[in-house]
């Protein structure tokens, strides 16, 4: 049993929790919990961290059959876990590594654009709807918050281990790209001169959605095959981003009636 | 300009920050930013609080005309603020106190209901969005999280100035209550039999939301006229509960062709 924070695996997962950096280099990321455990696929799960209270706890012990694990006391734990009330198993999971064409595959694409979406449970929210919806893939920039921060990774409920995503150093060259395929671009924009439902998203589509306080750039925006509106009543300016993509997604998912 | 901690002013502000009870006693709230400012309805603002920075930039001068304020050094706001980089303007506000019936004004009432939500981001976001969705009206179980939290308050984006809500000692009563009054409640359920755009909103509606982890509850569901289901794809169990809320919110109102 590891009791001490100076172990030297204890020091590395803190790195690894703090700093998206230290998480590229050696090519991983960390889950917490039991339902984010269960679903890590097992070709990716490259080693399990499990709290003294787990450990004693007999249910717990046929989950870790077949699974190279640590047992860490409950205190030193406690400084590995991002959580308050930590279940006590964390995961070192190998990273994914997902080509473009990933996000387009299949008859009919439905993708979601994200530029410099900055907040963590936004970007996981996004994640976890767009499975729902049936979304095929996730197209980010690069300066988009990391995927793989431990708040975002738990705001997916899992979902990231079966989205593809892509973050592109060029964001426009991609959606260029997506265009001369057919793909065709809605903006969210508070100017666009549709409501949403007025679009047909039976066919291949994405819709991009932007920061959170500044919206779209006008380049990017300037992209789009057409502007879409959410309408809002009273004096709401914005709704949330995750709020928005949801609105969208469903609204394509509901068109083609599955 | 207050410079100290001890002031009893900022020990109250700290208790009012951290405690429902004394906000509800001194039946008070906080609101932070320049946004959340300028829209408190005037007869509402008690009391204004900037810190020295704010003061000093001349831009912010005109704000604070015909305004009760009071000056605070910028450590000393650091202490009252609830956010990590303050924008300088805390403001107490008068408690909002309506009654039943404010909930179903109109002639197409359409209310949330939500039963024991627990997440700040999620009630505040669920406001913000049910005011751009149109909704008349929020209902909530006495066991959900406290509206006048400051995370809630900041994720409003100011809808809690705008949106009439309700926390019921017996949530039961007034469902059935709405019943009688010829209201159709609508049960986001993973039982539902019907998917959520199979219904007919254009009537009066509720949509009732449970809890984030537990959903409703088997008593609460079975006052429901209708089960109503969100088609997930992938392996994902359930929606974010603002989510879930917002596409049927906007489907609604997308009905409705407003």
């Amino acid at each position: 049993m590891i009791t001490s924070s100076s172990n030297n695996q204890i020091k590395n997962i803190i790195q690894l929790k703090k700093k998206s950096k230290e998480r590229n280099r050696q090519d991983v990321f960390l889950v917490e919990g039991i339902k984010m455990f269960r679903e890590v696929p097992r070709e990716r799960l490259e080693k399990v961290y499990v709290s003294a209270g787990f450990y004693q706890n007999p249910q717990h012990m046929q989950l870790l059959t077949n699974v190279d694990y640590e047992v860490v006391s409950d205190s030193v734990f406690d400084t590995i876990s991002d959580t308050r009330t930590p279940q006590g198993i964390l995961c070192l999971v190998k990273q994914f590594h997902y080509e473009r064409k990933d996000l387009t595959k299949g008859e009919l694409p439905l993708c979601m654009v994200l530029e410099n979406l900055q907040d963590p449970g936004n970007l996981g929210t996004i994640f976890r709807t767009a499975e729902g919806a049936g979304v095929t893939g996730i197209l980010l920039s690069r300066d988009s918050v990391d995927l793989y921060n431990p708040k975002v990774i738990r705001s997916t409920m899992g979902s990231v281990y079966r989205m593809p995503f892509y973050y592109a150093d060029d964001l426009h060259a991609v959606l260029r790209e997506w265009k001369t395929q057919g793909i065709a671009l809605y903006a969210a924009h508070l100017k666009g001169k549709h409501t949403y439902d007025c679009e047909d998203y039976r066919k291949p589509s994405a819709f991009l959605i932007g920061n959170e306080s500044q919206g779209l750039t006008e380049e990017t925006a300037s992209l789009a095959n057409h502007y879409i509106r959410i309408p809002m009543s009273g004096q709401v300016e914005s709704l949330n981003a995750a709020v928005a993509a949801a609105i969208l997604m469903y609204e394509a998912r509901r068109q083609k009636g599955t």
